[in-house]
């Protein structure tokens, strides 16, 4: 045959080529792997069937710390995880957590996610999942690891500001609304750390004992939720062992119960060097390895589940039956969000994501202590403000282990108040501690911010706590409860001197506060991510009515919580037995009959609700299908403001011991001042269960049933009853 | 208002909310510059019309040496680079040419480019565009920073193996379907170095003074045709000056040539650290600036295009005019690229890849000598063969400078060898030579290697330059044409010792060799990629019938090139003077009446081509139009080959001195064993033209041209002639 290339007019056969070309790639058909148009488990399958073995092996694996193998030969990309669910963790060195330095990855900082719980608004989650997946899209990644919902058992938890409180309904709740936020960008979610790792002392290789009901009615909810209702696409083992068993290859956490009974078909992904030996990783349900810092010349092939894994194969230990169902599953991830063709562009620290992170924190900071309506500030009648504490002038986006953000900007506490109230009122700023000093310069700093105290017509104390080594972080817990640097004795003696004094608390914890009684307003600021300092100015002067509610409890001692009382925190060698059982948080404090500091579900507000008489629209039933409870809540005070409306059920009497009262329900609503709003809320069986351990089951059991509702765990307003029959 | 969020089944409403959130994305209308069904230059309009000043700035600069800024804020993304023409450069540290180390940018080793052009076969050079792009899309590049078109001046110019040889018309031909290829794919070619870098010596500051007929008729014309035939959407300027201005900010060069005469639409960006001045660089053209390697705590805003310039504009010293079109610039390249919906998948390292470079090595390798039919080997033969020479077992790939690449797998000559040829031959393997030893060891490899040859049936050496400095590679000229390490004096012996030997050259460009006539198989295999020793091996045994031609002419030596013989090069000081004018290789060569060692367009086949005679349709005309030469090619020997059919036009007489011939038109043909083909050039007004430079343009003058139609340009087999009245 002879062929020729015509090269005598080469423009014109330029254009026509290319054009060739250009048609080509539209219309030839694509392979089945690569048709959008085919439903993504044929693609799964099609593209399965096209990976040799070792293609397979690699895709499970980490290459990098931050970064998994595709498929290079059939151009199915490589997996890009973001570390943190409170922003995009800065770019890594390839094989240790340590920042590579570039410019191009500064971000929005979200608030932590226990402010996030503090809005109890599934809107907040929902845009706080959106607007950050965003910044994911934006810099290619396309898993975001969070987020967190690991119970607060202890409030020395150094990761609790990464997780959403105590209570298992809230938590779901909130993590529901945020895997929704963050998948509707075709970013996966990857909610963790499954399960029961409640602290950070030997979280390596600790062994947790919960017993079954306890696991089922506080640890597990939120990963149930985060699977049922928010159809995550990936999960996170977690670092411990749970019954003996590392929990990244766990028979019962994995294969039974989110396999089985819950009917995952995302993605369990181990922690970070979180997997222990390839036999259990195969067959215990992990499908997607991370590995850890690694030296420059090893490789991440060496981890289990990759050449050992596919030695075992070589040799006939093992079959291909479990792995291509872990191939099958990162796939399906993986078509969901960076072989999606619907993914957007994305964008990266815009102003409408700080303005995010703004609405989220104005919903979530908590004020807890109003006395004599020391708050909001009237301006007109200040005119020299001190403000004092280090927290006033830290930023507290850049620590805490594995959610450290490189915020583009954190606006520091002091700086908000001088750009609120600072061409008005003179500012003047001491520190009064440090967290760098020794005790007897922390006395000198201590006398100057008292001394400056004695001569303004308002305090404002800024502290907290910090994410220095051993307060709030990761891979350590904090060693007490009290507030450090002696902040408990600086504003005792700030409180002596100017009784006009607001402390603004800036911790992801609850902490201890002997001077409660002294300190008329108190604010809980979290950390509030990039707009914090204005934030927390928008409150102090009103602009923004408060309206977040705790989602911890705050114990006066730790005495008041069940873990410490029974002595079974943070465990007796690598053994932690959680012999509280499901009295968590206001659950121990309720059986105990404790007055917290501050209950679960607290917060005011500059206005005030009232609550009318709750009624349920059946008074018995042999289901509940259809079951409404309603209650009318008024503003009664002088301003807008938006109300936590909180639905408590109580089982007058069980066959096992249930707690005095659990969260089933809530709803935020916002009312004008004089407004009236009729709250509802459709009961169903579930939120009367409890776990039966011997049945292995929920059950809920015939009789009464009191809906409580109020303002707070321990605010409540309004009570109905429901007899099951 | 009284707005509630009603949470009680959260599952139902959580999966609407999250529907409408997609449906959200897919339905609403989006701003014009996201807008797919909108038309490139209104996105552009609109996207440029929503940027800040300082987004604006940002975007025509690097923010790492291998990354440009995005507009984060509009999800405007990053632009990325790969470095090289010949396959991706690995992945760098962010402020340093220096690997970062991972192990997923293992990729496919293309053929240098001189072996591409060696080809002769545009449809080769769209494939390696085509398949590059493929790996560049797969690892997020949307930037190729090749092909690069300099024009082979003289043999020692240590980048040559990344151009593609000594001839306009050739390099032009092969650059645009590089260009297509690669753009096809929805990747931006940035075609280089823009222009007269012709020498590595001196580069970032040497003053090249080029008379303007030179430039258009040799230089610029590669260019011309990436721009208007290829439609490239990127140029990159070279380091030098040329007429003392550097050309990355050039005013007759960027501003008078590319974007007016040209009417290119496309970005300038600067070589590495190529530019030295902001006003320049604001008004003479440049739009997008690289960076070089920076202290970690330096930063990339520092740059010329950066900062700098955007406190010229705050100090209103310059206005934004220049600056927006620079952005309409870049932006319309991205809309092109990283910003199109169309782009496809890619794939990275892939066998089609591997066999896509296979292809292009099997028809650029040129079989130079070939007496007494030594090639193809007769395996039936042959006992013992030894291979002699370093080259057999040197990876070529990773090394060079910017070219490097990180081959998956290259297959080394000798192991090639042995794949082919090891099952039924003996192969003995001697060093003969080595490019890391004192002289004196060099002696005792060369005798072990002439006392094997002894025993061989048949000695294949292996040599040639290699990557290390002062031989082929970026930021340095070769000191000498002669082969280093006394390979010269080895291959003579070895001649002495066994009259069976073939030497393999590796190289990217020409070298003396004062043993030709005592080798009688001579194989130039250039730099031949990830296939390199299955192709030398399918060419030694037969398995392919070569089928490449020298784009480069072999001088016997420098004293047969016009730039060395005029003493034009290197320089004096910072300035080189092009003496030599037009006559730039065969140009040189034919003028001088020198018979060269090997000539341009010379390679040998194992069949044989028999020219017929060449006939013209028209043989005087007012116009060119519609002019077709026609000559009749038969394959006239035993087995199926491809031959280069070759058109030079002759002028013989015009009003300015021309070359003797220059190549005009060119056809590659591959032909059954007796089979003849009408090969037919049109041939246009361009073809018969000179650059007049009193006119400032092309010009085709009246009176008699001949078309000289051959297999290389020194062995021209038909001619016929044409008048233009």
């Amino acid at each position: 045959m002879c062929y020729e290339f015509k090269l005598t007019k080469v423009k014109k056969i330029g254009l026509i080529l290319l054009s060739t070309v250009c048609a080509l790639n539209l219309g030839a058909q694509k392979p089945i792997y690569q048709d959008t148009a085919q439903p993504i488990e044929k693609r799964v399958e099609d593209a399965l069937a096209r990976m040799t073995l070792e293609e397979k092996i690699r895709l499970i694996h980490a290459n990098e710390i931050y970064s998994f193998w595709g498929v290079p030969r059939l151009g199915i990309p490589e997996n890009h995880p973001t570390d943190g669910p409170l922003g995009l963790r800065p770019e890594m060195k390839w094989n240790a957590p340590v920042h590579e330095g570039i410019s191009g990855d500064s971000c929005t900082s979200y608030p932590a996610l226990v402010c996030l719980a503090a809005t109890w608004n599934p809107e907040m989650g929902r845009l706080y999942g959106k607007s950050y997946s965003e910044e994911a899209l934006y810099r290619n990644k396309n898993i975001i690891l969070g987020p967190g919902v690991n119970i607060c058992r202890t409030p020395l938890n150094g990761r609790s500001f990464e997780y959403m409180g105590e209570d298992p309904y809230l938590t779901s709740q909130m993590a529901v609304s945020y895997i929704q936020g963050v998948q509707g960008n075709h970013v996966a979610a990857c909610v963790k750390h499954f399960a029961v790792n409640n602290q950070e002392t030997n979280r390596a290789d600790i062994n947790t004992i919960v017993d079954e009901r306890t696991l089922h009615e506080i640890y597990l909810p939120a990963f149930k939720a985060a699977v049922q209702e928010g159809n995550v696409w990936m999960v996170m083992g977690a670092y411990n062992k749970y019954n003996g068993q590392h929990c990244c290859h766990n028979q019962y956490l994995l294969n039974d119960i989110l396999r089985k009974e819950w009917n995952y078909d995302g993605v369990l992904a181990s922690d970070f060097g979180g997997t222990h030996d390839t036999k259990e990783a195969i067959f215990n349900g992990l499908d997607l390895e991370f590995g850890t810092a690694i030296d420059s010349i090893e490789s991440y092939d060496n981890y289990f589940l990759a050449f050992p894994y596919l030695e075992l194969i070589k040799k006939w230990e093992v079959g291909v039956k479990e792995l291509d169902e872990k191939v099958r599953r990162v796939l399906r991830m993986m078509y969901r969000t960076n072989m999606s063709a619907d993914k957007p562009w994305g964008s990266l620290a815009s102003p409408e994501h700080a303005d995010d992170a703004r609405k989220i924190a104005e919903e979530g900071i908590v004020l807890l202590q109003n006395k004599d309506n020391i708050l909001p500030l009237d301006i007109s009648r200040l005119k020299r403000v001190v403000v004092v504490g280090e927290n006033a002038v830290t930023k507290m986006s850049c620590g805490g282990g594995s959610s450290e953000v490189k915020a583009k900007y954190e606006v520091l506490p002091l700086d908000g108040i001088r750009n609120r109230l600072g061409n008005k009122v003179e500012i003047i700023y001491k520190p009064g501690y440090s967290s760098a000093v020794e005790p007897e310069e922390n006395e000198k700093l201590r006398m100057e911010a008292v001394e400056a105290a004695k001569l303004a017509d308002m305090v404002i104390f800024v502290g907290g706590l910090n994410k220095q080594p051993d307060q709030d972080g990761e891979s350590w817990d904090r060693k007490s409860y009290e507030l450090p640097y002696n902040q408990n004795e600086l504003i005792e003696e700030l409180a002596a001197v100017n009784s006009q004094l607001v402390a603004v608390m800036i911790s992801g914890n609850a902490y201890a506060m002997p001077w409660v009684k002294k300190v008329p307003g108190i604010v809980q600021a979290w950390y509030a991510g990039t707009e914090s300092g204005n934030v927390i100015a928008s409150v102090l002067v009103g602009d923004v009515n408060p309206s977040g509610k705790l989602p911890i409890t705050f114990p006066v001692s730790l005495k008041d919580n069940g873990a410490h009382v029974l002595n079974a925190y943070p465990g007796e060698g690598k053994k932690v037995e959680y012999k509280e059982g499901i009295y968590v948080g206001y659950r121990w404090i309720e059986k105990q009959k404790i007055k917290p500091l501050f209950a679960f579900g607290h917060g005011l507000s500059y206005t005030t609700f009232k609550y009318g008489n709750a009624t349920v629209n059946k008074k018995n039933m042999h289901d509940v299908e259809g079951l409404v409870v309603t209650v009318p809540v008024t503003n009664v005070g002088t301003r807008e403001g938006a109300e936590i409306v909180q639905l408590y059920v109580c089982d007058d009497k069980s066959s096992l011991p249930r707690p005095v009262k659990e969260l089933k329900r809530f709803s935020k609503v916002r009312l004008a001042a004089g407004e009236t709003c009729n709250v509802s809320f459709s009961i169903d069986k579930d939120a009367l269960s409890f776990y039966d351990p011997e049945l292995h089951r929920w059950v809920a059991e015939p009789g009464k049933f009191q809906f409580l509702i109020g303002s707070a765990s321990d605010d409540i307003r309004t009570k109905v009853s429901f007899e099951l029959e």
